[in-house]
């Protein structure tokens, strides 16, 4: 029998792979919530920019085993690849989270990964961000009072409670308004709706010749309806392209929709067209009071 | 001869038509700047109410002739037959505004109500506003920093000079971050863009099945994009069909855009869906450097 290398697991003890707008801002939470925090990020100068303030040193290979939890927070398959690489030296009882924004895919080959090892892989989508990206835009308050969505494996009902409640103890210094548990299934699903079709339209949005000349005729709305046209381009290609299914019959809904305001309005039929805008009306109103 | 009635125009006293949002917002401003304001509201309550502590008084027959400013705030039609109503017994020297947003229905009406005639209509529109309507809503600092457009009638440059110069000064205590000049044309093309078609996407954004069930799945981006969905059908029905040839080509336009990322996804071309969000992501980018 060989020599085992043992490696005691540190509570409490964090490991951040990638160090970008998420990863950057789960490091400065941690960090300054007093939490031990270990990164690692592609780009070697992104982890010696974060050791000056952020880290308390780099997630290596010796300090892997020692994590409690582990944060994938690259690019869904950079995430993957580091997953398949680190699987057998992940410390028994550790939770991997990621933060990729589908969850289908990532749970998928991740929770496979995962199986019959003595760690707990959960898909997570932290419900926060914002139009730029890259450490220098990441934030210790990024996921104050946002919305977590969390992706379990299929555990028992006990397994599940003490998972949940060991996660938001991890995550506490973030300040995650909620956590909500989905499927795979669903959150792709409420996903492309809620957040992927926001990103197309705004995209799309600006696109208008009216675009350019627009300086002294805009305002809140506008400023609203566009702000995400700024996007990473490479990264929601990937998301939307692993949720397709999804957010393609969402965009043909919301065109479906638009033509009914624009066949009302080519009609010049008032009363057709007040009706279409009632209709909106009242249901932002009934989600509103929800 | 009959007698000539005599009534002297006091300086920097305004009367405001229709006590809503805008109108009363306009009210509380100018109010709180020390202006004289009077105003009149079709529901008489809300001209009562707003006589508690925001204008001096109703805006009655007697005191239209002595204002320097009129505000004309309420639908475009009620203001347009106050101004036929009231367009004989006006001061000579009176500046009088309207708040529609569009220009060239009611300017090319206003404008010829007042040929030949000692004041003069000025076409504005302030951008701004909220989602909800009426006098409750209103506030003090809804102008601040806001743009204003104005459409002049035509006039050489120096009364244009000197009547921007006056507008200014009547309305000093908005605050506004800029006064735009325009013709009614530009105008209304440019509006159907930066704010028209925003609430029509808003409006039409909400009417997604996933809509009912994004309770813990939503952030920023639904938020900003569905802000607008609420709002006042009969107004914008009217404004919309008041600039129907605009509106529909920018609601077509879009259209066509959100078409091309649904082929791009149903192809699962990864590359054209990248190209298209790129372009989208660049045009944003210019427009904010500019």
């Amino acid at each position: 029998m060989g020599e085992e290398k043992k490696t005691a697991l540190v509570p409490g003890r964090v490991g951040i792979v990638g160090l970008g707008l998420m990863g950057g801002s789960f490091a400065k939470a941690l960090h300054a919530g007093g939490r031990e925090v270990y990164g690692w990020n592609r780009t070697h100068s992104v982890t010696e920019l974060a050791e000056i303030e952020t880290i308390d040193g780099e997630l290596t290979d010796d300090v892997v085993p020692t994590c409690e939890l582990i944060i994938l927070a690259g690019y869904p398959q950079v995430s993957i690849d580091w997953l398949v690489q680190m699987a057998d030296i992940l410390s028994p009882g550790a939770i991997v989270i990621d933060t990729v924004g589908v969850k289908r895919v990532i749970c998928e080959r991740c929770f496979k990964i995962a199986e019959g090892r003595p760690w707990t892989f959960v898909g997570c989508h932290p419900m926060a961000g914002t139009q730029y990206s890259g450490f220098a835009h990441s934030r210790a308050n990024m996921f104050h009072n946002a919305p977590m969505v969390v992706v379990p494996p299929k555990m028992d009902d006990f397994e599940r409670a003490d998972m949940l409640e060991r996660l938001e103890q991890l995550l506490e210094p973030c300040g995650f308004g909620s956590m909500t548990l989905s499927t795979p299934e669903h959150h792709d699903e409420v996903i492309a709706f809620t957040s992927q079709l926001a990103h197309v339209v705004s995209n799309a949005y600006v696109k208008s010749p009216s675009c350019t000349v627009h300086k002294g005729f805009s305002a809140g709305s506008y400023r609203d309806l566009t702000r995400v046209a700024r996007l990473n381009a490479r990264m929601w290609t990937e998301l939307f392209l692993d949720n397709a299914d999804n957010l393609s019959f969402e965009i043909g809904n919301l065109i479906g929709h638009l033509q009914e305001y624009k066949d009302a309005i080519d009609d010049r039929d008032a009363e057709r067209l007040q009706g279409l805008l009632a209709d909106g009306d009242r249901r932002k109103r009934e989600v509103e009071d929800r």
